[in-house]
């Protein structure tokens, strides 16, 4: 491959547009919309393939992510994060209100009071709900009593959405795609016991995304689909031929059954879930483990003599959790086979408020 | 504080300065001079402050590291990797020669000829040894082999270096810095067998730098006592009165003993330990501690109701890992007490090659 230097993150374009175009019709399928979350990927030339195959709007976590895809005309955007809106937060959303449909998470009344009193009511508001993940989000049958506080601030509700983080665990998919099922459900419920009807019912992980669970739901918003990761491939949510993203690595130390490569926590993010089996893997070399991570090394336990690459030698990398990893990224450079099709640039990496 | 927005990396200055002058005067006081690694904040004006304290010269972890900091007119610097220099990397190398005085670790006899070959022979080098980190280096008593096969190579071998990573665990310091201390002695022997005087015996690492084990080092280069983290606080390193960089937070959620903050992996790293306690501290409450650790939530359990902070009130978090969490940030926002007295650029930010 004709690349100068590494560590470089490496995006094989022919699996990602695969990867695009299979959730989309995952999700149609089961007459659902989709809205991916594009805190995966960060680029522009991405969010518009998903938005081409069939994608409706995207996902943001922060206002800033969802000020750069609203700079580049992306115009309908949820932000979903139970924001807590001050005076110069509010100023930044009406801001964006002139342009975008905007959608914002909220689980707690004086959130959604503090939203209306800054950023004023030309915004939608999902309630966020705890469906198994224990992070934010209410009970599902408090869902309606923050709903309605909502709208007495005059914010316009749309429905209710989760993230079944749960998913993330050996064996867990499955029962936390019912989990989500159930608690959007009741979630659903306790909003039309409101008197309030949710057009939206919002819910998804890349874990959970494919599996086809009975539910609700109107919209799912994965994220790591688009490239796959090693967690995806250890909970058995990826084969390894739906890996887009790599880090191409050189090797720089060799002993025995140990490679050290040049692609550290700096290139790769530190993830490393107790569950994993390792700081990533190897393309195309399932047996080897990466045992450690630092900065700038990785040490690679590769038992197969007849493949260990030598000093010199450049290897793929899957990271662990790819956002992380793309996070650490200015450019994405995007192959077809061996060669160098684009680059493309990571627009919003570090939009963090 | 007067800052707009949350998540933002805040420096003390005050404890910033303390920390660099206690570092200078602790290695000058066993007749060491002190080469701190500037991985650990990427910004031009700590480095300076390091230099005008007493330093000498920088250590960097990558070529575009040494790049960013020669541009500012740094002219003593060395890249302590085993660097595998190939023609692109050569000719950057050639290119910061003209400046700088450069000098490269070195691990293999083929890494060695590489870098003469690419990078010409104007650079200094140093091998790199294990003293039982097992990460990259040679066994010490192959230093001389090494050494005498970069000499082949035209190379100027100024001596020996090590990193002892292994270090990071809990009571492990003391044992790592007698370690080191051995290991560097018996490279350093290995280096006058082969008929090579070596000028530069240099290792520490922030763990072990202080403590006042018998060396014969003649150079230090610890990165992460100029900040102190986490880590260090649960390694017995440093004191929370030592902690130096914090990141500002605002909670968003909140139940029960629990209070979920703005600051996530991509704004604090991901590093978790397997010895550590969490995945940071808050800064005045040692019994707090990060439970869980997404993209923007950073999970806390606070069993303290008296001092646990309601939605929207402000917090600050000790990553586990400071050099990871600059590394996500384009400024470090410097503080007096209260006040804001400088922004500074991490102008290495993202320099992985």
């Amino acid at each position: 491959m004709d690349l100068d230097t590494t560590p470089a993150l490496l995006v094989d374009r022919d699996v990602l547009d695969r990867n695009i175009a299979r959730m989309v019709a995952s999700a149609r399928s089961r007459g659902m919309s989709l809205r991916p979350h594009a805190k995966t990927h960060k680029c522009l030339e991405i969010a518009r393939r998903q938005l081409d195959a069939g994608a409706r709007g995207l996902t943001v976590a922060t206002v800033s992510e969802a000020e750069v895809f609203a700079d580049a005309g992306f115009d309908d955007l949820f932000v979903a994060y139970p924001l807590w809106v001050d005076t110069a937060r509010g100023a930044r959303l009406r801001a964006l209100t002139d342009r975008v449909r905007l959608t914002i998470g909220i689980d707690s009344e004086s959130g959604a009071r503090q939203l209306a009193d800054h950023a004023g009511t030309a915004i939608g508001v999902l309630v966020e709900i705890d469906s198994g993940h224990h992070r934010t989000g209410v009970r599902p049958e408090q869902a309606g009593t923050v709903a309605k506080a909502a709208r007495s601030a005059g914010l316009d509700v749309r429905g209710v959405f989760t993230f079944p983080g749960h998913s993330y665990a050996l064996d867990a998919p499955d029962n936390a795609a019912r989990d989500e099922a159930g608690a959007l459900a009741t979630a659903a419920d306790s909003l039309r016991t409101a008197g309030i009807d949710p057009s939206v019912i919002s819910g998804g992980s890349s874990p959970t995304a494919l599996l086809d669970v009975p539910t609700t739901a109107t919209e799912l918003r994965p994220g790591v689909y688009v490239f796959g990761d090693a967690q995806q491939l250890e909970l058995g949510a990826a084969a390894e031929a739906d890996i887009a993203l790599t880090a191409l690595a050189t090797v720089v130390s060799a002993r025995d059954e140990v490679v050290v490569l040049d692609a550290g926590s700096k290139a790769l993010g530190a993830d490393r879930p107790a569950w994993a089996t390792g700081y990533g893997r190897i393309l195309g070399e399932p047996d080897a483990r990466i045992t450690a991570l630092s900065e700038h090394h990785a040490t690679v336990h590769w038992p197969n003599p007849s493949t260990r690459p030598h000093l010199g030698q450049r290897v793929r990398v899957i990271p662990n959790h790819v956002c992380n990893a793309v996070n650490l990224a200015d450019e994405l450079i995007a192959v077809s086979g061996d060669a160098v099709v684009e680059r493309w640039k990571v627009a919003a990496r570090g939009c963090n408020t």
